[in-house]
């Protein structure tokens, strides 16, 4: 059984989610030292400075592992939509702010690491989750940038493209991006979304 | 032995060239359906309707295939940029032009298949060759954003990573490209140049 939704209600849950992201960046090391079908549950607790039996008490296996992974980066993008509607009126100011957020949560928690992208990793049911959830998300993007363009305050563009383009940037940083970089995650924030909105400000 | 620097003078290379490439579009099918790894010669070679034989004619190896599919596109990607500095007195236009060849090489050949990119999937002698025509990619398109900034023709911005996020974008595609989807390549690569290159434009 895969362990998903944290009631955000509960307390103890929040510690326990909390705990779960930290692993995830202990993580990060096994599947670069590894890669991500070379780490096992003992690499990624050696790398965690775990016991395996304190592991196995957040996950339960590897693909948990990887499912929360992508998962929890989904919840938090989806969140970042819900509150940049709220926050912004402007539809720049939204896109803005949810590129941002997108390129945070790609290059905090795994330093970059490709596991949110690897959803042909998963076992297929949960695959079959996250692509639902990576299209809701899609989705989200879009209707922003649609809306703008209907209120004429982003250009006439296709909009589809247009914002597989946007997502193809943020997503390739996870690619590229080494934590003793040059720039921090904040920096690559703000360039990506200045220069990927001012293509569509009119 | 890995045969890579076709003469282009020589007649019969060129010819064997283009054998090659048609191969090529035939070992996508294989690999979209077997996977980059679980695609060996047999299935190449049954994709591609040849006898193994032939195959082996062309390319040694997987390997070989996998190589030449990765360092041919580059060669073409290079040959846009110094077709660009010669055409066009714009940045914006060299970088226009640049990008749409980069959608194609992406898109065409491989029908959007990830083997452009799985450059880890290469032994490790190959792979530091094509790492580095790849660099030398980047540093060009990187030298087109610079020029133009220096030239008050594009905007002041983070030159290294605008490139990257271009470079993103436009690898992504082979990502989610899909041969029956509703836009031809063409279309691909003209709404992404013109997004791409307007986030740049004074």
């Amino acid at each position: 059984m895969i362990r998903t939704a944290v009631p955000v209600s509960n307390r103890r849950s929040r510690k326990t989610a909390a705990r779960r992201r930290e692993i995830l960046r202990g993580a990060a090391a096994a599947f670069r030292e590894h890669g991500i079908q070379g780490a096992g549950m003992r690499e990624i607790a050696e790398a965690a400075d775990l016991s395996p039996a304190n592991l196995y008490y957040y996950f339960a296996s590897r693909d948990e592992i990887l499912f929360f992974c992508q998962d929890d980066a989904l919840d938090r993008m989806l969140a970042a939509v819900r509150e940049a509607r709220s926050r912004h009126d402007s539809h720049a100011e939204r896109l803005r702010a949810v590129i941002e957020v997108q390129v945070l949560c790609m290059l905090q928690d795994l330093e970059g690491g490709a596991a949110h992208l690897e959803v042909d990793l998963l076992p297929k049911s949960l695959r079959a989750r996250i692509v639902a959830k990576r299209d809701r998300y899609e989705r989200e993007i879009r209707a922003i940038v649609r809306a703008g363009v209907r209120a004429r305050e982003l250009v006439d563009c296709d909009v589809a493209l247009v914002t597989r383009a946007i997502l193809g940037a943020v997503n390739w940083t996870a690619r590229w991006y080494a934590p003793q970089g040059p720039k921090p995650p904040a920096a690559i924030a703000r360039a990506f979304s200045d220069y990927l909105v001012r293509g569509l400000i009119r």
